[in-house]
This record gives structure tokens, C-alpha cells and sequence, in this order.
């Protein structure tokens, strides 16, 4: 069983995940690091981390810890993997909970993880979030009825440890899924970075051609109602996490918005045909599944 | 004062109009009409409407009524309009509930409304509704804090029967804006229309992608999230209010649609560059407007 767990990043998930170890009675030692000393004492001040070492000085405690949880943005992850890979062993398991899956397992297998004596190293992605970040809005409860979806390497062998692990993924309230790495990130270009691209694309275009202008601006506040808040509210996303997204997962995620610029298109040439009523049976059909 | 006030179409807007009416002490006669005998007699039994006449035998009570409210989708109003012209007269007020305003103005202009001796006609547009329509779904309170646009013709002078119905309206607790009619349907295009087909155009796409793949049927419920929730939620939109919409604001739809095609197209060809930080910027301005 974990004696010792190293939270890297104790941020709005990896501070979350301390908080939901220790409400769901994990009574070993959780320790925390990361690039930031005032994030660090607020995760410590809630309760989330017994202790914290600087990013400097975290090599020694990781080479000491059951388990190591990667906590932050997708390149911040691939960072320490690479620092880690030196410095973590066999009877140890590295987790992570980055938004994309196939560069971080790439580089696990670049850097030997999971081989015969060797750390293992288990790909996860808690889908949970506010829309805003930080250690001072973690909750224990963050996590409960979200999905956790894990992209472990095919065929690899289950350690002790990760079966631990998984079990308390389930005690922190989440469902689990398993998945094939690329299918994880093409399943997420669909399903939640189109949306936020889209929201973001809307977003920006409404600024662009109201923001510098007093009575547009005003006309779109008292217009604007449910639907223009529902598709930008995602617009209020930071540029901080989606940069990591973009730049690892190019390919699903432009493949997912030229598919969309085309039905737009097609929806624009067919305004005034009964290809329309096609189309919206088609969305119809996708919501009624959906709510059903 | 009105004495009378018929209902032409008794749906969920038209049934709450009359609905708000009686809660806010009109004292008269509310008569109501439409194409649906069961949609009249829900309306009666709600106490929407006193009473209620065929659509074929309407022409009668229209001709004795102070107040007409066109409320049934736009192709409907302009029927309406076209066949109440030679029956209304001098002191009487019809008005609207349609969705776009210039095809109503040109036509109650060509029909000759507003003219010397003619009946009144005060284009309205309550932006007000619920996912589904339907008079069982009306409610006094349906238009509380909504927005009830009124395009009036320029320069035209305010009867008293117009009034009396802006009174009413701000009775039933909306807020009111006048603006131009040509300025109304643009601005509903960017507010409104668009996000309904981009919305649509998504969850046809996805339902298309995915809707014959069990695989991916579960794949997508299990981790689309409330990112994927609202921005396909106006996809259980129905098509026979749309279509209206399309067809009497194509122009300023297909504009808008054509913008945010070549905006996601930007997006799309910056993933990885400098210009994503940019439209994430651009987009935090937009909703930090909105929440702020």
C-alpha cells in the first residue's frame, strides 16, 4: 500500500486529488511541489498536502514515493516525465491527468517506463474542471460522477500499485473508462475541444466586430440571451491550458474544424432548400439520444 | 382602452401573452384563433383565452377586435397580415411576434398599414421561449426580464392603442428596446441564428459521425460534458420555427455563418502559432464583458 504520494502541480486537480485522498481516508504522507511556492502553501493551508518541496529540491522526494501524480498542463507533464525517468524505479507507479494522451504515451515509451524494471507509468485524464483554476477553488468532491479516462499501454500487466490507484479514482466518486491513447484523443477532439475552439472562435468574432463600437456592444447585451451565453461560455477559457492542448493534439483537433467549416457551409447554401429540415432532424435526432 | 384583444395562434407565446394579460388585469375580452382546434381549446382551459373561433370564421371577430396579436411563425404573420388588411380599420392596432422584422415591415408597409385611415401595425419580437412550444407549456411569467423588441415604423406617430400595448407589455415584466427593422435582423442573426446552426450544424455532424457506431454512440455520452451539452443543446431546436427564420433572414444568416466558417478556418491554420493566444484573448474579452 502507498505510504507516500507526490503531487507535482497542486493546481485545481492535483490540489482536488489531495483533498479527495484524504476525505476518502488515504492516512499516508502526501507531499506536494511544483513551479509555484504561493500555490504550494495555499494546497498546504487547505489541507491538501501535508508538505511541499521546491521544484529544485523534488528529485530526492520523488525517489521516494509510492506514487507520483502529474498534475499539470500537458508540456509541464512531459517535462517531468523526462526529469523523473532517471530517478523512479520498479516498484513505483507515475500517473498523470493531462487533457491529451498520445504524446504522453509516446514519450512513456521513449523513456522506458513500463518496461521490466522499470517505473510504471499510467496514463489517466480526470475530465473535471471549473472555469477557473487554482489550488483555492480545489474541492474533494471535484471529481465525483466525472469521468476519469485512462489510456493504459495494451497488454501491459496491471501493477499493484496501479490497481490501487484506480481504486481510489473510484473512492474519489469518478466513473472510469478505458481507452486506446489515439482514440482518447480523437474521441476528445470531438467531444470537447471542438466545443471549445468553436466557443472561442464565436467568442472572438463577436468581439472583433462589436467590441470597438458603444451601441453594438449595448445592443448585444440586451439582445444576447441563453443561446449567445451557452455557445461563448466556453470563451472564457485560459489560453495557459489550451496552448498544451493545441500543440498536442494539431492533427484530431483540425481535422474536427474543417469538418465543421464544411457543414456550416453546407448549412449556408441550404438556408432556403429542404436540405435544412434534413439537417435539423439530424441534430434533433442527436439531442433526443442525448436527453432520452 | 381595449375591449378586445384577439390571439391569432394560441402556442406557447401567443398563450402566454394572453395568460400575462389576464395575471396583469386586463379586465376585456380575449378571443383566440389558429389553425388547431386542440391548441385553442388547451388555451381556453389554461384561461389564456375566454373564448375561441375557427380560423376560417376569424375574419368577424378581427374586424370588432382593439387589439390583433399575430403570434404563430413568421410565414403565418405574414398570411395573417395579407388577409386581415381589407378587414381591419382606423382604430384598430395589429402587431407581432415574428422572429425577423424586415419581410413584416416591407410587407405591412405594401399592404399599406400605418397609412392615413389604416389600421396600425407595431412589429414586436418577444425573445422569450422554452425548448419545446406548445400552449400546454405557457406561463403569465413567460416574458418576465425578457427582452420585447419593437421595430416601429421611422417617424411614425404612437396611437393611443400602441400605447396601451407597450404598457402591457412592460406589465408583463419585459424590457423593451426600439430599433431599426434591418438592424433587428442582423443583430438577431449574430445573437441568435447563428448559434442556433452553428449549433445545429455541430450535433448534425456529430450525430452523423457517430449515430450508426454503438462504439462511438457510448464513447461520446460517456465523455462529452457540459461543453458538449450547451454548445449542441438548440440542436432539439425544431425545424418548422426555423424554417421561417431561414427563409426570411438568408442574407444576414448566411453573412454570419460565412464569417465564423472563415474564422474557425483562422483558428484552425494557427494551432500552433502565436495568433491562438491571440483569439483566446480576444474571446476572455468578450465574456469578461458579459460577466462582468
Amino acid at each position: 500500500m502507498s505510504r507516500r504520494i507526490l503531487i507535482v502541480g497542486t493546481g485545481l486537480i492535483g490540489a482536488s486529488a489531495g483533498l479527495a485522498l484524504r476525505a476518502n481516508g488515504f492516512d499516508g504522507e502526501i507531499i506536494g511541489t511544483g513551479p509555484t511556492e504561493k500555490t504550494l502553501v495555499t494546497a498546504q493551508e487547505m489541507g491538501a498536502i501535508d508538505a511541499w518541496v521546491a521544484r529544485e529540491d523534488a528529485d530526492a522526494v520523488a525517489a521516494k514515493s509510492d506514487v507520483i501524480l502529474l498534475a499539470g498542463p500537458v508540456m509541464s507533464i512531459l517535462d517531468w516525465m523526462q526529469r523523473l525517468s532517471p530517478v523512479v524505479g520498479e516498484r513505483q507507479l507515475v500517473t498523470d491527468v493531462g487533457s491529451t494522451k498520445v504524446t504522453i504515451a509516446e514519450l512513456a515509451a521513449k523513456l522506458g517506463y513500463n518496461e521490466a524494471g522499470k517505473a510504471r507509468f499510467l496514463p489517466g485524464h480526470p475530465m473535471a474542471g471549473k472555469e477557473s483554476g487554482g489550488a483555492a477553488l480545489a474541492e474533494a468532491g471535484l471529481f465525483e460522477n466525472a469521468m476519469w479516462l485512462f489510456t493504459p499501454v495494451a497488454g501491459a500487466c496491471v501493477s499493484e500499485l496501479e490497481a490501487e490507484w484506480r481504486g481510489w479514482v473510484a473512492k474519489f466518486g469518478a466513473r472510469t473508462m478505458d481507452l486506446d491513447a489515439a482514440r482518447h484523443d480523437e474521441m476528445c477532439a470531438w467531444v470537447s475541444h471542438l466545443p471549445q475552439m468553436l466557443s472561442t472562435a464565436l467568442a472572438a468574432l463577436l468581439e472583433e466586430t462589436f467590441g470597438r463600437d458603444a451601441t453594438g456592444r449595448e445592443e448585444v447585451a440586451a439582445i444576447g440571451g441563453r443561446a449567445l451565453r451557452e455557445t461563448t461560455r466556453l470563451g472564457a477559457s485560459p489560453y495557459s491550458m489550451w496552448r498544451d492542448i493545441a500543440l498536442t493534439n494539431t492533427g484530431p483537433i483540425a481535422q474536427t474544424l474543417h469538418a465543421l467549416e464544411q457543414r456550416l457551409a453546407h448549412l449556408r447554401e441550404n438556408l432556403r432548400t429542404p436540405e435544412l429540415k434534413e439537417e435539423f432532424l439530424r441534430a434533433n435526432e442527436f439531442r433526443k439520444r442525448r436527453d432520452g
